[in-house]
C-alpha cells in the first residue's frame, strides 16, 4: 500500500471512531489529522471538505457489516433465520462488551445532520439502502424455507427491521442496557415476522 | 409573567426550535441568545450551563406532545385505539407539512449526544419514559377494549411502540417521505399489535 492510501485509510478509520463518539459537530478536523499523523495542509489530498470526508466515513463504515451479514448469509446452507440471528446475537454481545457505546453510526449521523447535510444524508441513505437490501435478501430466503412468514413483501419487513432496529439503538444508549435490542428481537423478528 | 420568566420561556422555545435543526453542537448559546434578546452576562440567571440548559429543553420540547396524547385518550370515550391513531395521523400530517425537517428531539439528541453528556442523557431517559407510559396506559385501555392482543403487556408493547416509531422517524429524515411513518404505523401498530 502507497503512504497515500495508507494515510487514506488511517483518516477514515480514525475519523469513523470519533465520529461515532462524539458526532458530526463535536469532532474537529485538527483532532482525527493530528491522531493519524497527517498535516492540515495535506488533507484536500484525500477529501475535498469535512462533509464529503464525512460522507466517506458513512460508505466505510457500514462495509463490514454488510461482508458480515452477507458471510452468515451465504454459510447459512438452507437456514436463513438462523444466520440472521446470529448476526444479531453477536452485534448485541459487541455492544453489551463496548458498553453501549457509539450504537450505529448511521442513525447518529442521521439525527444530527440529516436535516443539514445534503451529501451526508444521500451517502446515509446509500448506506442504508445496501443494509436493508441484504436483510431483504435473508427474509427473501428465509421466506422461502418456510421460517418467516409470506403475507408481507421480504422487502416491506426489511424496510421495517432495519428502522426498529435504528430506534432499539437510540433506546439502548438512554438506558445504557441491551435490553431493546433483544426485545426487539424476539418480539418483532422472533414473534411477529415469523411463519 | 414576570420578565424572567419571559425571557426564560423564549430561550426554552427558540432553543428547542434550533437544537432540533442545528443539533447540540451545532447551535451556538450565542445565537439563542441574539435572537431572543438576552445578555450573555444574564445567561447564567436561567441556566447554570448549556448542558443543563438543554436538559430542561429536552423536558420541555417533550410536554406538548404527552398533553396532546393524553388529551386524545381522555376524549376517546371507549374507543382508545382511535385515539391512538388520531394522534399519528396528526403526527404524520404535520411533519408532512413541514417538509420531514427535524423528526424528534429526543431521537436527534440521543444519537449525538447520548453517550457523552450524563445530564443529558438522564433528561433523554426521563422524558421518554414519560411519553411511553402514556402509551402504555393507551395500550392497556386499548386492551381492556378489545381492540390490542393481550399476549403482551401494555408496557412491553408500549417499549417497542416508541423505539419503532423513533426509527421510523430517523428513517423519513433520510428518506424526505412520511412513508417510514406510515409503514411503521400499518404494519406494527394496526397489523401485529391487533387483537
Amino acid at each position: 500500500m502507497k503512504q497515500k492510501d495508507i494515510n487514506r485509510e488511517n483518516l477514515l478509520n480514525y475519523g469513523v471512531a470519533l465520529l461515532m463518539q462524539q458526532g458530526y459537530h463535536g469532532t474537529g478536523l485538527q483532532e482525527i489529522l493530528d491522531a493519524v499523523n497527517v498535516p492540515k495542509g495535506s488533507f484536500y489530498n484525500y477529501f475535498s471538505s469535512k462533509e464529503t470526508f464525512a460522507a466517506e466515513m458513512i460508505e466505510h463504515y457500514i462495509e463490514p457489516y454488510l461482508i458480515q451479514l452477507q458471510t452468515y448469509l451465504n454459510e447459512s446452507d438452507g437456514h436463513s433465520f438462523t444466520a440472521l440471528e446470529r448476526y444479531l446475537n453477536e452485534s448485541i454481545a459487541e455492544l453489551e462488551q463496548t458498553q453501549f457505546k457509539g450504537g450505529c453510526l448511521l442513525g447518529n449521523l442521521t439525527g444530527e445532520i440529516g436535516d443539514t447535510s445534503d451529501i451526508c444524508r444521500e451517502a446515509l441513505q446509500k448506506a442504508l439502502d445496501r443494509y436493508r437490501d441484504v436483510w431483504e435478501i435473508g427474509f427473501h430466503r428465509a421466506q422461502k424455507e418456510g421460517s418467516i412468514r409470506k403475507d408481507k413483501t421480504a422487502l416491506e419487513l426489511a424496510d421495517l427491521w432495519v428502522n426498529s432496529w435504528q430506534g432499539a439503538l437510540l433506546r439502548m444508549k438512554i438506558e445504557q442496557s441491551v435490553m431493546p435490542l433483544k426485545q426487539c428481537k424476539e418480539v418483532i423478528l422472533n414473534d411477529f415476522f415469523k411463519a
